[in-house]
C-alpha cells in the first residue's frame, strides 16, 4: 500500500515554516507518512486579505511575543535560532531554487539550510550569494541552477503555487493539506496534520 | 515542597478557552502542577490594540477555518462542540460568577460547565437564566450567589484581572503565565507551559 501524503506547504519568509521544517522529517518517518514539500510566497495572500506587512510587524505586541514563543520552541527541539536583523525577508530567489531541487535529490536540504540561515544565522536569503552559498555547502553546481530557477516554468510553478495556495483558502504559513482536502495552519498542528493524513 | 503554579487566564468569549479548559486538570495532574483560573475579560484588550471585534469575525477566512480547527480537536479530545449562533458573546456576568466560585470550591466545575453551555449546547451566557440554571446544576443557591457576584469587591476584581492581563501584555486568550514571568498564548501551548511551570 502506498504511504499516506501531506503537502507541506511553507515560505521561507516564515518563522514558523522554519519550526516545521526542523521538525518534520523525523515526524513524518515515524507516522510512515511521505511529505511534498510545497514553497509558495505569503505576501500575495497577506495583500489580497488586505495585510501589507507581516503579522509580526503590524500586531507588535503579538509579534514580540511570538520572538520569545519561536525561542522556546527552538530550544524545545534544538535548533539554533536568532531573530534576524532583516524581516520579513524576500522569499522569491530562494522558492525558485527550491524548486529545482525539489525535482532532484537536494530540495529538501536546501530548504532546511535556506531556513537555518535566516533564522540561525542572521544571513539574507534574498542575496544571491547567500543561496550560492547553500548550494556549493551541498555540492550543487551553482550557475546552472540559476539557470534553471530563473526559467519560465520554474517562475510559473511557483506563481502556480502560489494562486493554488490562496484558492484553498490559506491565510498563513505553515499549511499543511491532506488528499482529502484538510487545511491545517501552524507548525504546532504539524502532528494533528500527520494523525489525519494516516486515517 | 509545594506544587509549581501555573495561572490560567481565560475568557468565557474565547473558544480555545472553552478546549483549553477541558483539558486542563487531567494534564496539570499529570504534570504535577497546581492551577490558579483567573477570569478576565479580552474586549477591553483588544480595543487597546485597536480591535473591535473578535479577530474570528475581522479575519473571515482565518476565522472558518478556525471553527473547523476546533472542531478538530474537539473531536480529538471528544468533547462535544457546535458553533453558537451568537459570538462573541459577553462573559461579564459569568467571570463574575465564576469569581465568586473561585473562592468557594465550585468555580472550575462552574467554569466549565459555562464553557460547555456555551460552546456545545449553543445557550447564550449572558442571560442570567443560563448561569442560573449552571448553578442549580452544581447545587450552588442562585440568589445568594448572584448578589455576591454583583458586589463591588468582585467586580473590582475582574476589572484588576483585566487590567494586570493588560500591563503584562496579553493580547488574546487562553494566555498561561509561570511565576517566573513566562506568558504562553493559546490552547495548543499548555503542554509547554506546564513544562515549563516543573523546570
Amino acid at each position: 500500500m502506498p504511504k499516506p501524503v501531506l503537502d507541506f506547504w511553507f515560505d521561507f519568509a516564515s518563522v514558523y515554516s522554519f519550526l516545521a521544517s526542523m521538525r518534520i522529517a523525523p515526524l513524518a518517518d515515524a507516522a510512515g507518512v511521505s511529505v511534498r514539500w510545497r514553497p509558495f510566497l505569503l505576501g500575495p495572500i497577506f495583500a489580497s486579505q488586505g495585510m501589507k506587512d507581516s503579522p509580526f510587524n503590524l500586531f507588535p505586541v503579538k509579534g514580540q511575543h511570538m520572538i520569545r514563543d519561536v525561542q522556546r520552541t527552538a530550544d524545545e527541539i534544538g535548533v539554533g535560532f536568532r531573530w534576524p536583523d532583516a524581516f520579513p525577508q524576500s522569499s522569491v530567489l530562494a522558492s525558485r531554487v527550491a524548486l529545482v531541487g525539489l525535482k532532484d535529490t537536494w530540495g529538501e536540504d536546501f530548504s532546511r539550510a535556506v531556513f537555518h540561515a535566516e533564522y540561525a544565522e542572521n544571513r539574507v536569503i534574498s542575496e544571491s550569494h547567500v543561496i550560492a552559498d547553500i548550494l556549493t555547502k551541498l555540492k550543487v553546481p551553482v550557475d546552472a541552477t540559476f539557470a534553471s530557477a530563473q526559467a519560465d516554468d520554474i517562475k510559473t510553478e511557483l506563481r502556480d503555487l502560489t494562486a493554488d495556495a490562496a484558492k484553498r483558502g490559506f491565510f498563513g504559513a505553515p499549511t499543511f493539506t491532506t488528499a482529502d482536502g484538510e487545511l491545517f495552519w501552524g507548525n504546532d498542528r504539524l502532528e494533528q496534520a500527520l494523525r489525519w493524513a494516516k486515517k
